[in-house]
């Protein structure tokens, strides 16, 4: 099971890419994504339309207790950083323990508390350049796991038929 | 060498997405980003101080002239979007093709015109699942390079250590 956390999200400036984290998490395989920092219902609403229809079950939820997320999960912390170790020296070893232990997968906007540095079992550098939170859940999710990409989203009310030149739905 | 063709960009909503599309770029060492679509000089000056200021060489321009982009270019071009063939069976045939030729790479906005599934060499969808041009590109330029994080840029002002819990620059 994958869950993510984002945090510090700021309404109105951040809108898309949190978004973008939130569907990014979803297509890796994530079960659940919660947000942190300001509530923004608009953003986890329209979020979720957008995953009820395209099916699956993803679970979209808002909390201001996010320490409690990272101190209760019952498995393995990652937090994604610019300043953490780097992914190409850890990747085998977190992609063995995911096989056995669930993975909460932590993603900040600006500025991140050092309490999260300090209460993860990782943090991760995919790539050591500023660039993008949402690039890092993706490289990181596709990299952990052996089909990172998920296939199959039950109930959908549309879905694409993967073709060399047209947009196809059926 | 890897280039990057962002299309349909619009000032003021795409800002921060495109900002980030023209990061992960860097990130995976593409040389160069071209922007289309509205105009919009502020994105592009910002993206170019990060840029120099993390150094390396990483070109950035506009064009109104998108179609000349794809059309010139000398190499193989390929458009990401959700609607493409599954880069799960064709990555490894891209990745063997980049090693002889360039790549240009497409990523679109909203609506991408026509057009562009008909004059690219691939349409590949990374997922098939609405999420992110973002995520669609970086996990591209991870799976069809041996190692896509670029890791040395010159000439920095600044740069990270990498550590596992600490926030360490030089």
């Amino acid at each position: 099971m994958i869950k993510v956390l984002r945090l510090g999200h700021r309404a109105g400036r951040d809108d898309r890419i949190s978004t973008h984290v939130g569907l990014t998490a979803r297509q890796w395989g994530a079960s659940e994504i919660v947000y942190s920092g300001q509530k923004d219902s608009n953003m986890i609403e329209s979020l979720r339309d957008t995953s009820e229809r395209w099916g699956g079950e993803f679970k979209i939820s808002y909390t201001k207790d996010w320490k409690d997320i990272i101190r209760d999960f019952d498995g393995l912390a990652v937090q994604l950083t610019m300043y953490g170790e780097k992914i190409g020296e850890k990747d085998e070893e977190i992609k063995q323990r995911f096989e056995e232990q669930d993975l909460l997968i932590v993603v900040g906007a600006e500025k991140v508390p050092r309490w999260v540095y300090e209460n993860v079992d990782y943090n991760i550098s995919v790539g050591n350049q500023p660039h993008s939170e949402i690039a890092a859940l993706a490289v990181f999710l596709d990299r952990v796991q052996e089909n990172g990409i998920k296939e199959e989203f039950e109930g959908s009310d549309i879905q694409v038929v993967p073709s060399e030149k047209d947009k196809l739905t059926k």
